[in-house]
């Protein structure tokens, strides 16, 4: 479930709802359990009453992992009022890395002027092949002249470095990719989302989540955010609470994975060096 | 990145995978620092190099929560040799609850036999509708009779109760639709991943992510669950580390959300007493 285009959140619920919180407010306020949130019914409400117009652009391309975007998208389309659109080189379907087909809202030619934030989801294969598009690439160049904020989950921020948009900001990438992204001028982070003036970055995959409701938090404010991860219910409790971090995981599996994905590394660092060699 | 249908783990680098590992495993065995998991790099590499041949539908509907579908077909589909498909009415692309389309692998009739797991995510709207839906619900009943499991995330078990295929089965749902489960003959649970017998059922939305890596160890064992849960970084950092869990958040925020949804819940509830009374 989420608070936008659903008919939860439609103008007759909210009227009714509005209506029940007055009554609701006249009542004693209720004790204000947790300190950095909103401690009555009315703040709580007016919080989450808000609306917006951000315009958030989701980049496809060819073998993103889904997951990547779909952190973000749930979290970001819970804004009420927010767009969220995915955009790509055309309208065609485009497949995700596990092989399934999303279909682009926009394309490149139709990108809205001025958007509040451009997201690059990565990718495995799909991400070292976008490495060498310069159609996408020229693309990211272009709209981060004109987008409010960059951003990027996982290998998603070697797309952003090789086109030159990290230059002098920290930022993450997935952990096995992270020390890749010196190769494009940015400090890299192994932080699970790095906020650097006008460019957000997460770390692998599920991080998009995070970096999702942080951004939610930043455009809405954090009571609205933490509407939206109840409404999402986000108490995350994986079955193997230190195995999703290589600082805490078993040693043997993370060179397990750094030693099978060695040489894919090495290929995506040849394609990131070759982009930046490229880029004017 | 996921572990499969990607160029890290073809053929090739799984030869030059298993070779590098012979090597290693030649050398003194690393220390057995995770009780529960594989303590050398052989045993890692045995666990981590299975593959399996399950085929794992999941159902989409108009008005779906993407993310309570792609969570699960994340971790599902980093297992080696599995068949994660989508699975709907038709072959035409299908609108999320978010408005994006999602274009389905397979029809009802195109169903292949005896699939291992059938899981069927959740929405708000969608979901009310979907009750309502006759081929939905029969396709769901008929593919109960061949599956080794049926499954759910969020409000997608009240489609699995409502087509009676939760009678005495302990199930879950998203936090505010859980009551409703009883309606259905489910013993309702406020866990957020239940497995009872041949039935799985996650709580809301991004209770998906937990319930697809639990899937993952019961199909392939401990520790290739940690080793897909360490490739999609899986070590979740919300902001606000209660706020996700109607038991721990601020309860301000759990009664607005009550109060703004009651009209909703009550539909829903309608909806599942119909579809009951409507089931042979």
């Amino acid at each position: 479930m989420n608070t936008c285009d659903s008919p939860m959140i439609d103008a007759a619920t909210r009227r009714g709802f509005l209506r029940a919180l007055t009554a609701l407010a006249g009542a004693a306020a209720l004790p204000p359990v947790h300190a950095a949130e909103a401690a009555t019914a009315e703040d709580a409400a007016a919080a989450i009453m808000k609306t917006g117009s951000e315009v958030i652009l989701i980049v496809l391309y060819p073998g993103f992992t889904a997951m990547d975007a779909m952190g973000p998208e749930y979290m970001l389309s819970c804004m009420a009022g927010a767009k969220v659109r995915f955009i790509a080189a055309t309208r065609d379907p485009v497949k995700t890395e596990s092989g399934f087909l999303v279909t682009p809202h926009l394309t490149f030619a139709e990108c809205p002027p001025k958007p509040t934030l451009v997201l690059v989801p990565g990718g495995a294969g799909g991400t070292l092949q976008a490495l060498g598009d310069a159609t996408l690439l020229t693309f990211l160049r272009t709209v981060a002249a004109d987008a409010a904020r960059m951003g990027s989950v996982c290998t998603g921020s070697l797309l952003l470095g090789a086109a030159g948009l990290l230059d002098g900001y920290e930022a993450t990438s997935h952990w096995q990719t992270i020390d890749l992204l010196a190769l494009t001028g940015a400090k890299p982070s192994r932080k699970r989302v790095v906020f650097d003036r006008d460019r957000v970055t997460g770390a692998g995959v599920t991080a998009g989540l995070d970096l999702g409701l942080a951004l939610v938090r930043e455009y809405r404010g954090a009571t609205y955010a933490q509407g939206v991860q109840l409404l999402g219910e986000y108490d995350p409790r994986p079955d193997f609470p230190a195995e999703g971090n290589p600082a805490t995981a078993n040693p043997v599996m993370v060179k397990l994975l750094n030693d099978m994905h060695q040489p894919f590394i090495a290929q995506m660092g040849d394609a990131v060096r070759q982009a930046r060699d490229a880029t004017p």
